[in-house]
């Protein structure tokens, strides 16, 4: 299938719904499908190297922005059952339990089988990101980049 | 990319993901696609104009949704974060300091540039909306024509 | 359109997305498009059959995760304004009203006119379920058997 293409659009920041999206995109890939990722809004939470948070140049709504939102893809919380992580802990305890990675293994892996990571420029101007407050390896992307390549995939979902 | 076509299914009335959902539709127009916003379910919200609410011709309940509901789509709540609307007061100064336009713009923008503004026929009967309540130029569709529209697109998403 | 496909993953458990997606299913098969919706995570609970729930062979979080989930698809929560069921109340009614059928009347006929029904292996295997709790009809389907089909497919949504 190496002729076919996956978009995929990752706007939610939960755990339950990252997980799913990359296990898409590792699948993807493993089938030799070309495969883009593209972070928008709450999605650019997956991207951020908690180390290299910043509060420079940022007006205070960011700065506030920057300190409240998870500051790792570890860290996001799922989508229901949440139950103040104890929900996330047993999810996190059942997947331990079946020999599956986490969610920072498969982000490692879909990088490493060459998924493609954008971030949306438009995200990044409104929330305040910078590229540089990212993990290694994410290219920005416009909208309209997207819909283009969104529009030439043969599958692409908005999670 | 005159010869594509996008169709997005609104579901959700979260002002996040519509915003998200406009600046798809906006970018699609811009790149000559033609797009269609199906909305369905709480994705009925975006579309009313609060002008025109009605109790007249419904039932108990219908009259209660009405009343109970965002009366327009600058009163929708955010995904996540919404912190009693603190959140979203964050996002919407973050956006203006950023010179972005709000969702009434983008939803204004969209219909001057020709996005086609459809409700789920379905949607509308079970909720007890009336399409004199929405704002003007959208039409009524059904789900299956909803289907074929989705079926030839090249890009089409849940939102 | 008998030489069309739609595909379906279904992700999310909330009662009104789960509506959303049977009644495109049914539209679907009525338009003689083949039909597949892959449950994967929170889905997976939109296929128990509450006569069947085990214990056996199951850790002791997948028994407490098998015990605090909606036991089948009737009980499953809205998405929003579920209002301690009191929101889910007024739409089941608003829907007798229209006379339109509830979720499990759905998900019946989508089966009387042949979706099919895939269940995600991991999934599965991560919630400790096993495909003897779900309703009949129901096939096991890795990640990558998904993937080909949705893109094989014209209409492929994430819901």
């Amino acid at each position: 299938m190496s002729d076919q293409k996956t978009n995929l659009l990752i706007f939610s920041a939960d755990y339950d719904k990252a997980l799913a999206a990359f296990i898409i995109a590792n699948g993807a890939r493993e089938l030799d499908m070309e495969t883009t990722m593209f972070f928008a809004f709450w999605g650019l939470l997956l991207l951020r190297d908690p180390e290299k948070m910043t509060l420079e140049d940022k007006s205070l709504y960011e700065q506030m922005f920057t300190l409240t939102t998870p500051k790792d893809a570890a860290h996001l919380p799922l989508s229901r059952m949440n139950m103040a992580g104890l929900g996330k802990m047993m999810l996190l305890d059942m997947m331990e339990d079946e020999d599956t990675p986490g969610l920072p293994a498969f982000i490692k892996g879909a990088q490493n089988k060459g998924v493609r990571f954008c971030a949306c420029q438009l995200s990044l101007d409104i929330m305040g990101f910078k590229l540089e407050e990212m993990i290694p390896g994410v290219e920005v992307m416009d909208v309209k980049a997207y819909i283009k390549d969104a529009a030439s995939a043969q599958l692409q979902l908005f999670i």
